[in-house]
């Protein structure tokens, strides 16, 4: 009876955008398969592309160039292939998996401005692997608390002015947060707390949420709140993300098989 | 019996350079005649810049030079000429007066620094006269709790690196302020609380002190003592400036007369 609901949304969350099936498939080994040793039998991961309206044929050569990229492997038992991360492949997913799924009451609450000494490459580089966006010449914004590489001048405020919200909310972003967020609301109230999904329904949509989340979240640095304009949504969009996966939780693979 | 002593003094004062005569005289009249209607005869001008080692003759062309500057007036009274500052120059030295006179523990205690939307000359003007150094492109520091013109960032800090404050510290200005104190301090050693000087001398000292001191305090924005490297005695001398200045008060200029 959920069947039809489900496809609406799984199509709205498909529709998105930029679903390259590679990185569909990074998405869903990422989520499926954390654990050191677990793997997706072929027929199950067919299936689970399937829904998500991709055809076999592209999810072999996607699949074909994971492994050429050393971020899959595949190994056959019988006639069926199973395929699992590699160690690399599980390195980057755990390293991305902290962002992804930090909890709402994670997120930083102030922020520090940055003064170096001088303008540096090699600093800004540092600088922005540990956090911080480059604002302005020798100028550095990002979350409070952290460990300040070097010797730079370091400040704090309490107003931000609008400019430097508007200067540090990329539009394209925001525009894409406020897409998820009504599609995720919608999942959100469509298959309300208590909804029972079949395990291959529930993969599918983990999936599909996880996905279309990281694609935005892993493309900017963690600012807080309040440096961003009003109609920025990352954070009702993470809320939902949590309460979402935490309804509906990752299956167990072999129940996937049946 | 003092004389000796302080004609040491007074050389010493005088020969810490840049003694341009119309600058002495701004001072000597700024020290000795700030209310409206006050002026200096003639011959106790000659005699007080006699005591500074100035020729008359340099003194009639330095005030021949003050009066087409609009900043003083002559008139005469029988044979005698009477000198006064114009309404404007009384108000350029009333303007200078806030900082030359400042108690020592009106100095500023904290800092900010301002992170403007954009480079902008009438802006850096602005934030120049209100008091604000700029510090790189869009950035400034000045002391804290002013108003700040704009919609700039504002942001406040506790560390100031060791490369901030010799940023902010001028050499030369830096090497000034230690010769002026270890003369201040040679001042206050040789002519001790009690000592009593007659009107004369007691002008010029005053004279000489000020002149020296506005010739630095005024060349600087005013910083607080974190932002400047261990040996800037800018407070050292304030402090000596204004026990000195109580020590010895502005004489009436009657007495000068006599």
């Amino acid at each position: 009876m959920l069947s039809d609901p489900l496809h609406g949304l799984t199509t709205a969350l498909t529709d998105l955008g930029g679903q390259r099936v590679w990185s569909l498939l990074v998405t869903v080994f990422g989520d499926l398969t954390p654990e050191e040793g677990a793997g997706i039998d072929g027929p199950v991961l067919s299936g689970i592309m399937g829904r998500m309206n991709v055809r076999a044929e592209a999810t072999r050569v996607a699949l074909h160039r994971l492994r050429n990229d050393g971020w899959i492997t595949s190994t056959k038992s019988g006639r069926t292939s199973r395929h699992s991360l590699t160690d690399h492949g599980r390195r980057e997913t755990i390293q991305a998996s902290r962002r992804i799924y930090a909890r709402p009451d994670a997120a930083p609450g102030g922020w520090t401005v940055l003064l170096t000494e001088e303008a540096n490459g090699d600093q800004r580089s540092q600088l922005e692997t540990a956090g911080f966006t480059h604002l302005a010449p020798r100028i550095y914004i990002g979350p409070a608390g952290r460990p300040v590489p070097g010797n730079a001048l370091v400040l704090s405020g309490a107003e931000v002015p609008d400019w430097l919200r508007q200067q540090l909310t990329p539009e394209g972003l925001c525009a894409d947060y406020r897409a998820l967020h009504r599609i995720l609301s919608e999942v959100d109230s469509t298959l309300p707390k208590g909804t029972d999904l079949p395990p291959l329904d529930c993969a599918v949509l983990r999936c599909l949420i996880v996905h279309n989340w990281r694609r935005l979240v892993l493309k900017h640095p963690e600012l807080p709140r309040a440096l961003y304009t009003d109609d920025w949504r990352e954070q009702e969009c993470r809320a939902l993300v949590s309460t979402l996966l935490h309804r509906f939780p990752r299956p167990n693979l072999a129940d996937l098989a049946r």
